[in-house]
């Protein structure tokens, strides 16, 4: 396997044994080959520099014997991403047919309509690689090399695999030029006319794909959503980073009294208007465009109280240097929030930080809810969706928390 | 307060400036005064110890400064339970009566017919103290002595709240010892006659409540078996320690093609059986009496194959003495599991030990499953039903784990 005259092309390369091959450094302390090979457990020579980003290769350890087919990056941290088990596996069209039925299948499982993570990256055997669907719509975000070199066999099996007509590439994703991509978003299939309506938990919510993460979908919020929305059911209900709608429209459909929903975005408010008159619920329903922090502060300083406050921030701790900052911000929105819950009450506090663990997420939440002179009963941790699978050698990489409290 | 002449009977006392004061250490670390005060973090004197079990008292910071109301129990390790923030709180027909209507309000939220649990100790603020309810019927487990002592005033605001008609007092919980209680079970308003009629996630169990826990119902499992039967529709499913059929019958409600239910006891089964027959899923539904290790062994020795396996043994780390020995029969269950589960189909694990937390239980879960040589997708993670609340100073406690995995 060192006698490689020639690199193939990572394209058109055939399974052989004249494709490229990367090895694991010795000294590495892990056993075996996870998910990922970092850049400094790989033998990184001359050689493999030279191997275009995105190259699939077969991965051996240090005796040289075959562990894996995998992609490799050497501008990237994360230099090998797993592909397959088989050390000669072809990564072609039927290759990603056979990984997109697979995913296919579970999320049929699952949800009784087309509308979900299809692909959920490593978990789904598609390494960097997210696909969202929406009805015959597909949005996908190709944030590894050998995905976005790939695109257009990927895509024309998600059409084939799942009938979708209309594909949106989102390049948006921070993940891309850590891999030295670009950010050029843009239909690749079909076309989109306007936002799409999105049936989920008994609401209708409309989705602008093509507008970008601030106005799209987020599926792993629907059991929290679905959740939120029970103890709703005759209350009147607070939705604070409200986005599309996401609480507050289901909490309308399982018969809250009233939604107020907050959010800093214009064209997401629209959206949820647009939600709710989609949902039939416009009777219910109010938008205000503010910042979070002023409105709450607003609200709570006019005596206003709600039968359930949901808080849904964006991240406020993404990474470690924000995490001291970040606790701080959701112990104040925890405060605020308890400040508007009703006496027996229930306010959902929720948390995409991925450096917040669980167990600070929840103390910095618990001491705003004391410093808001309550008490707090812990009904139900929720995380994301199980349309968002972890690997296996994942399994701490939980990232979404919704902690649903009833106050005194 | 250090001039109290005569002890004030626990059950009778006004709540009086009369009232025993039991105060804290000075030197204890802690800050205030959480749900509990263990006896090495009180001023145990004679006077104290001269207290009945079951006391009630106020408590005092080092400094005498009245901090709450208080249960107190010199020969518990658990000396002091906080029953109220209020220090004069009355401990009456009333104070109970007003727990139970709090508590009896989240359920009423939570859930559409009277089957759940009512009161879950610290979280509803009834400390030691458990109730299950089953429509017109109630299980209390009075598993402190300041609730023991007062089980006459507790039952007669239960009835009055709720309107059930009959209670059966179990003193089965090994709490009780520590308290210095009894073990006599028995009936202590109305009568049982048979199992009760359970309804839960469409299908409809039999709880002998009489015949003990071996024959009555876990609550805390109800979501675990909704998300558990979605899996399952149009597929064959086993149930591994099935008890009365929690999991097998949800499934086959809500469309298995067949469910098998092992378990060690006949009781167990028959009413396992029984609920099958009032769920209208007896052709569909077969029972095996057998140890689980033997069962699963000779089934995935003949061969046999399910599209869902479930297996919910019963705590095997009880406590720190027994981890490691758990955590090894954690990993033999879903090493058995795993070979008896077929390609894409879905295996759950769960796990009610409290010496076993989630990380623990998931990697000897997921040794296990690499064992039968198979790759496993984390789906979701469930927990106890939120009629489980957890008291927000004991929030690491969640003991009941649900791992649903996907395998290869």
């Amino acid at each position: 396997m060192t006698d490689t005259p020639e690199l193939p092309d990572p394209d058109t390369a055939p399974a052989s044994d004249r494709r490229a091959v990367v090895r694991l450094r010795p000294e590495r302390r892990r056993r075996g080959f996870g998910p990922w090979a970092y850049s400094d457990e790989v033998v990184l020579d001359r050689r493999t520099r030279a191997l275009a980003p995105g190259s699939i290769v077969t991965v051996e350890d240090s005796e040289r014997r075959p562990l894996a087919t995998a992609a490799f990056n050497s501008a990237s941290k994360i230099a090998l991403r797993r592909l397959d088990a088989d050390p000669a596996a072809e990564i072609d069209g039927g290759w990603f047919a056979d990984r997109l039925a697979r995913a296919l299948a579970l999320r049929e499982t699952l949800f009784d309509a087309p509308f979900y993570r299809l692909i959920h990256a490593e978990a789904d055997g598609l390494p960097g690689v997210v696909i969202d669907r929406f009805g015959d719509a597909a949005v996908i975000q190709p944030n590894a090399a050998w995905a976005d070199t790939r695109l257009d066999a990927l895509v024309a099996a998600l059409c084939d695999v799942t009938g979708v007509t209309a594909v949106l590439k989102n390049a948006a994703g921070r993940a891309r030029s850590l891999e030295g991509l670009d950010d050029a978003s843009g239909m690749v299939r079909g076309t989109l006319d306007g936002p799409v309506a999105v049936p989920m938990n008994g609401a209708i919510y409309l989705a602008d794909l093509a507008g970008g993460q601030k106005t799209g979908i987020f599926y792993d919020q629907r059991p929290n959503h679905a959740f939120a929305a029970r103890l709703g059911r005759g209350r009147s209900v607070l939705d604070v980073f409200a986005h599309v709608g996401g609480f507050g429209l289901a909490a309308l459909a399982a018969g809250a009294t009233s939604a107020l929903a907050v959010d800093g975005s214009v064209p997401a408010l629209a959206l949820a208007a647009q939600g709710a008159e989609a949902s039939g619920v416009t009777d219910r329903f109010t938008t205000m465009k503010a910042d979070a922090f002023d409105a709450m502060t607003a609200l709570a300083g006019e005596g206003r109280r709600f039968g359930l406050v949901v808080c849904d921030p964006p991240a406020f701790a993404p990474a470690k240097a924000a995490l001291d900052a970040g606790l701080r911000a959701y112990e104040r929105v925890a405060r605020l929030g308890a400040s508007l819950t009703e006496a027996n009450g229930f306010l959902v506090l929720c948390s995409c930080s991925h450096a917040a663990d669980l167990t600070k997420f929840r103390e910095a939440s618990l001491r705003g809810v004391a410093k808001a002179g309550r008490q707090a009963q812990i009904l139900h941790v929720g995380g994301a969706g199980p349309d968002h699978p972890v690997h296996a050698d994942l399994a701490e990489t939980s990232y979404l928390k919704a902690l649903f409290l009833r106050l005194d």
